[in-house]
């Protein structure tokens, strides 16, 4: 299942994030066995190792949204066509590369022996979901006949399909997976809470679990999901200094609620439209998650996301070579039965036939937290020598009676210590102190391969339309409105200088 | 996000099991909130109840596969039609009814304003997965290179799509979720051991948390996976003597390992083609849980696979009212706090808006397996009212004082009441004593309707061609070649009385 494995000698991947930052990204993704493009343009093959960080981060997720009160379910893959000519009125913009299913059959092709092609075609086309915000508000308008039956909140874990001209891995691809909420309600003061309370659902979820340190803001209009009255989102700072958008929530209004006509009855007697909201997280979060934190090395995981927390690694040689294998084994067995946030600590020993170096570097390019190797010596010296992933040194010694007591804490310090760093970067690389266009244009115009220049502006904004030319021009976008604003009284748009009605972000953006 | 609430008159689903068995079966699925067909022909929404049934499915199975050696993973959606071409060389009769992918873009029609019409034809057509064999083999290939990458085994959780003609809810749709297992091994005998392991764990995982027995044994050749070289299964009986395939494993030797070009360098260094292995079980499996072990009334759970185990309904009058409430949340905390096989009893104070009756009688259609019932008269006398799914009786008063040491008990009784009423139906409706054709002929020929009459048939079969006109003329097949042989010396086949080779079960299916 390995790919080939890397000699001593070769200890990184390459290029280096300063060397070409995608291209370095490609890399990780590829050397930490994450995910690959493959098969079909476009589309993802989600590896076992990239997969169980996923898993991770979804059963995390998960308990997160069913405290919020929403419960699972699951929405046909395929939408008629129809329901999207009936969006489309009361929409513009929506998205229209999508897969289309035409035939329902695969038949030999009698031109061409041994050729299969399309055959029984459908009355009408059917679309794979894109999003599922359409056939969700038909199953509601069928569900909710009163007040007693809202709130209404659904959770769906899915794959969705939208076409990608231009597919990177992870980040933007044909098909992803992702989890969308679609809620409904009675009023919309309780909508626009949901909208609010998965926002920072996301935002908890981000910082605490994936160690991102996250912007909360509003999208300006033109940056709104199609329909949306209002779009939440978290937005990160890559270690390129560009923007990943990580998670959002919509504020729908009452537009879905007629175009499905979801009504119900209200305490008077009364037909209502409902107020509907909707939230989703996609498999994009592993792209932030490896762009936030992984080095030349290879990846780099946070271990509430690691598979393999710890992993012990034996060096048998000689006769005290199965007195190693049973000691290593000893001690993972020791370490699963240790407790970090209330769960076992995961573990493995790696007793696989390979070369003791192929697996550490394996293991280190896989972003293991932290490995622990065991030679006849250490055996011998009551020591194993611990290798912290978040930190470039050598090995030390680590006394085998106070493993128990010290895996825990290094585990909580690597994840402090993945914070603390991005947390810095984005401090460090967000300009507040940028006050006209010059400025600006010089911070953003930037050689685009140049990983260490740029990032993030925050600044008084007037909105006014002129500013989007320059963005334009510099591929720069609003990021949020943020939540903290912080507008001095008279402040002047930093790109117009126009006098500005908010403050703003913003950043060049996956 | 209820339907109807029924009446206290009105308690039962309509029509009963020996009214109409079909038509029952959509009832306890549609008034127990499971499923729905809508949207799409054929395809599903599986409703919140229904989807947490499924979630403790997956939970208790996804333990079991990772515990065999298995990781996921996941694939894409779409398989580019020429994989089907390579896979039509080898493999004769696999399945054709696909939905085929033809366009990835919706443009509007300019024939006809306000209306979409595919766009951007794809030069290759995309076929949505009905199995991923072909796309997974074709990673293995890329993955595998020596016998150190061996045994590779990982397992899909998916939606996949088979066109289907004439569809039924939960057991025959064309999108359904299930999960796939494919493993590869360097020797055929760990092959045929990995096919054979995952049907014990499907084994025990239908008998012991879906409290449904199963016959375990190997299909005919002609039931066979297009491809393997075994086929193995689990059957169940359902209540109306039907059988219904509930998870099958499969051996498909090196043909697919052939079509894919998975090789490995063994331990002399040269090249060899691996073995595979493929098992899977799907939503159907929701099926045949409702098939088991609901009645009249609606559906019955296992308290394995029941979302909530225990329900507890105040009945709030005149001013005790608020002390009942703030009982029946005590009582439900109290009883959260317990643990039924090392985990907390999942149960809930309903609190809602509605009337009692009406509660009671929604939990007891969503088969709820205990309901405690709490009015002003139990709260002096202390006691609840208890009301078991498992049985048709009036309620009983249960001591306050002993509800911590009652439930966790109860819901193992009710779990083996199930298991235990499922394993006698299929003892007393399996034949074993069927002699000839008439006798085999007299058993199935039955009225469709009448869900008592037949059953399995228990026999000698000599597996020649002449038993097969009759077998299609009943609609009856041979369920499995089950794997406890007892085949007494010189016996004769049930259908032609030729010299038998081996005892097989028979019955009409799913």
């Amino acid at each position: 299942m390995l790919t080939v494995a890397g000699s001593s000698k070769n200890k990184g991947v390459s290029p280096s994030r300063q060397e070409d930052f995608p291209a370095w990204f490609q890399a990780v993704v590829r050397e930490g066995e994450v995910a690959e493009l493959a098969h079909v343009r476009g589309c993802m093959v989600i590896r076992p190792w990239g997969y169980a960080i996923w898993e991770l981060m979804q059963a995390e997720l998960d308990r997160e949204i069913k405290k919020s009160g929403a419960s699972n379910a699951y929405f046909p893959l395929f939408i008629p066509l129809s329901y999207f000519e009936e969006e489309a009125e009361h929409v513009e913009g929506f998205a229209k590369e999508m897969a289309v299913v035409t035939h329902h059959r695969l038949e030999e092709d009698p031109s061409d022996p041994g050729k299969l092609k399309p055959g029984g075609e459908l009355t009408e086309p059917l679309i794979v979901r894109p999003t599922s915000e359409t056939i969700i508000g038909k199953s509601f308008a069928k569900w909710i006949n009163s007040y007693r039956d809202l709130p209404l909140m659904v959770n769906q874990w899915a794959n969705v399909v939208r076409w990608e001209l231009r597919p990177r891995v992870l980040l933007r691809t044909t098909e992803f997976l992702w989890q969308e909420g679609h809620t409904a309600f009675a009023s919309e003061e309780e909508a626009r809470e949901n909208t609010q309370e998965m926002l920072e659902v996301y935002r908890r979820f981000a910082e605490e679990f994936l160690a991102i340190p996250v912007l909360t803001g509003e999208k300006p209009e033109e940056e709104r999901f199609p329909g949306a009255l209002m779009t939440l989102s978290i937005e990160a700072m890559m270690q390129d200094g560009k923007a990943l958008q990580a998670g959002t929530s919509h504020y729908l209004g009452q537009s879905f609620a007629k175009a499905a006509e979801i009504d119900f009855l209200d305490r008077e007697g009364e037909r209502q439209l409902v107020h509907t909201a909707s939230w989703g997280v996609s498999t994009r979060l592993l792209g932030a998650l490896i762009m936030s934190h992984s080095d030349d090395i290879g990846l780099r995981l946070p271990p509430t996301v690691a598979p393999q927390q710890v992993v012990v690694v034996p060096i048998p040689r000689g006769e005290e070579g199965p007195a190693v294998i049973a000691e290593a084994q000893a001690l993972a067995q020791e370490i699963g039965e240790l407790s970090l946030g209330g769960r076992e600590v995961r573990v493995m020993a790696d007793l696989r036939d390979r070369e003791p170096p192929d697996k550490r570097w394996e293991w280190t390019r896989k972003g293991v937290p932290l490995i622990l190797e065991l030679g006849p010596r250490d055996l011998r010296e009551g020591v194993v020598a611990l290798r912290r992933r978040d930190v470039d040194a050598r090995p030390e010694p680590l006394e085998r009676s106070r493993v128990a007591e010290a895996i825990p804490a290094l585990l909580g310090e690597i994840q402090d210590a993945y914070h603390r760093a991005a947390a810095e970067r984005l401090a460090e690389r967000t300009r507040r102190d940028i006050r006209d266009a010059d400025e600006f244009r010089e911070w953003f115009d930037t050689d685009p391969a140049d990983a260490s220049a740029g990032g993030f502006v925050r600044g008084p904004w007037s909105e006014a339309l002129e500013s989007a030319q320059l963005l334009e021009e510099l591929k720069v976008t609003v990021r949020c409105i943020p939540f903290d604003q912080d507008l001095p009284e008279g402040a002047r748009c930093v790109l117009t200088g126009k006098p500005a009605v908010t403050e703003a972000v913003f950043a060049k953006a996956y």
